[in-house]
């Protein structure tokens, strides 16, 4: 680890890590619902030390984390898979469309890169409850990290939550709280409880090392990419923290002198769920008024990172496209007959985006193409079933197949 | 690669890879239903070749392939998490617990393995179409790795299998045959299919390169254990093709020179489902008459490869134990709240049978104990829920929170 300072993006402020804990104090004396966060901290390292220490040679990503090795909790997560699919391009007419498939991290979702960083920081602190609120995957990723580190985890959970991501935090000991509302006020209720009862939130956005975790993606498709930037990386928007860790990573390593160029970042939202991609091509913010999508992972109606999300795409000469869930239930198909990829809806939206970029020739077809999946499909079988029907059981022989064979029922059969 | 023969487990026979393509043609002129199958085929390496070509630095791993690297299909997989766990060790006694997390392969499962390496075969045989049955594991990873590389993937299923893994494999593009019966009616229903109709059958053990592409799993123990062979390694069994291709694994290192001793295998079955514990521990073979289990991934009557299952415990000095469906749910929590690990059922009872293995004293504590994790628990929530009471929605306030705290209905919950 090299040093680091927290940096105010609103008011540019500069802090000490010991100084402050969630959003900068001189932009933020009490949290106002209803609206994205201001005084958003990001970490500032030491990009010097950084480049004089790192080599691609044995690469130390340590120098790269916000928290001591020392303090990182024993939860066992290894690089995604990162692969091309010359198929799934030519469905599409790119010839280099690639996949990082981070459904893979142990709890199903890139959540757990967040969560990690989170953990070893409560260690560090000496803090043993973890509060969240989250639509399902952060808060399973958050109790499978306090499992692993003996944490307790207090998660706020809009009751809408698929149940496949319910079932999994409370598998994993978490003490759950649905609440009869939506993600934005579960947001605002684990603020609250953090406030009056103590604990370390680990809010999205709201606590700094959150974008930190995450941006772990980043470096890892850079190394796994043979150390190139790829022309562009689609990533699926909802509260607009995984595009910050995304873009958190380039940008440290541009700072660090270890790449030119940065990637240029695609925002993929759900119509229903377009606060950010509103905001990015009319520069002026508004709520999403009735967030409702099938991609529950990114459905917010007040994105907490809007302000930092917006930057990151016009900074990295990017852009956003909106996909409905029509659209996403059928790219989630495709993706899994091209690739053999079950990703959840919010993930397959990158997919979506795809054939959308392709209509509106927004990207040229040689460039290299980068699809974040965010989340695997099993987190989320209901959704995956809407466009899937289920064939009718047959006797076990060979003349009642023949008998059902002419007559199949699964949509798509390619038999 | 280097050179491969097949050799018949049961009367020794061997023949060119060219040869054959299902069991001994010696031993089994037409496949009998009810019995566990005779004359299963393993593949018989030149070891000196691989001695001489394999070094540690830089492994090369296809030379253990029984499939040529040119035709492997384009289906991202990368070695899973395997890592120590003191926390679950020290709940059982034990000081020296590790954890092979195969449930993060793309589909959720360790089937992942033998499809790639039997869609392979079928790249290399020019077959288009490869035919299962399967309980589910084996059924979605065959149709994801077939979507991989545009090949048909037909497969019969019990009716019982649950929602996910049927919602997975349709997902995929499979055509999937939902059976009235067991496996063993889906298993049988199957080989007529191919008999009569074509197509390369990747059923479990009928095909031998399913116990080649399991063995993959046990080469990556080794590699991760630092080239050092764990005393013990718990397999969650069912028909015993995963055990056998563990046993495999150590087998070929050993025949090739690089290792000197075997791990003792543990075999952990389903009390009901335990046809291959009761062969192994009475040295007679009988079908399991009601082989229902909460662990459907090892329920069957009829486990197609108990012979080379029994043959490998008993060479490695290894034993048997069996588990309830009680003890499997426990212990899914148990792994879940003392690792982060959500596994499924049937993965869930090496735990069960950990505990088992502590109270009996039929392991010292020292041992360094794997737990080989087969499956997702995502893959069937259903199970998982058994166990789990949702809790109640609340208002979105503190004071609601507080109302609420006092009756917690998380079974379980730790704060």
């Amino acid at each position: 680890m090299v040093e680091f300072v927290y940096k105010c993006s609103t008011c540019g402020k500069r802090y000490q890590r010991g100084a402050v804990r969630y959003l900068c104090p001189s932009c933020v004396r009490n949290y106002r619902p209803g609206i994205p966060l201001v005084g958003v901290l990001t970490a500032e390292f030491d990009y010097t030390a950084i480049r004089r220490q790192f080599k691609k040679v044995k690469p130390d990503w340590n120098l790269f984390s916000a928290v001591e090795s020392k303090f990182h909790p024993p939860y066992a997560m290894k690089a995604t898979p990162f692969f091309r699919s010359e198929a799934l391009g030519a469905e599409f007419g790119f010839s280099n469309v690639w996949i990082k498939n981070d459904g893979l991290n142990p709890s199903g979702s890139l959540k757990d890169r967040a969560s990690f960083l989170i953990v070893a920081e409560a260690n560090r602190l000496g803090e043993n409850t973890v509060v969240a609120a989250s639509t399902g995957n952060a808060a399973s990723a958050l109790a499978a990290v306090c499992a692993a580190a003996d944490k307790r985890a207090l998660i706020f959970v809009p009751e809408s939550a698929p149940k496949g991501k319910l079932v999994q935090m409370l598998l994993y000991g978490a003490r759950v709280v649905l609440v009869k509302g939506s993600y934005d006020d579960a947001f605002r209720l684990s603020l609250e409880y953090t406030a009056v009862k103590g604990g370390l939130n680990r809010n999205t956005a709201y606590h700094p090392l959150t974008i930190e975790g995450k941006k772990t993606v980043g470096l890892e498709i850079w190394q796994q990419n043979g150390w190139r930037v790829p022309d562009a990386i689609i990533v699926p928007v909802g509260d607009g923290v995984i595009l910050s860790g995304v873009a958190k990573a380039f940008h440290d390593l541009k700072a660090a002198g270890l790449i030119s160029k940065l990637p240029r970042l695609v925002c993929a939202q759900a119509e229903n769920s377009s606060a950010i991609h509103h905001y990015i091509t009319t520069g002026k913010y508004r709520n999403a008024r009735h967030p409702a999508t099938i991609a529950d992972s990114i459905s917010v109606s007040t994105p907490s990172n809007a302000h930092l999300a917006r930057k990151a795409v016009l900074e990295s000469n990017g852009f956003s496209v909106t996909v409905t869930d029509e659209e996403i239930l059928a790219a989630q198909q495709t993706l899994a007959r091209r690739t053999g990829v079950f990703a959840e809806p919010a993930a397959a939206a990158t997919v979506a985006a795809l054939k959308k970029i392709q209509a509106r020739k927004l990207l040229g077809p040689q460039k290299q193409i980068v699809l974040l999946i965010t989340g695997h499909g099993l987190k989320d079988v209901d959704a995956a079933m809407t466009n899937i029907q289920m064939p009718a059981a047959i006797e076990p022989t060979l003349a009642s197949f023949e008998k059902s064979h002419n007559c199949s029922t699964s949509k798509g059969a390619r038999l």
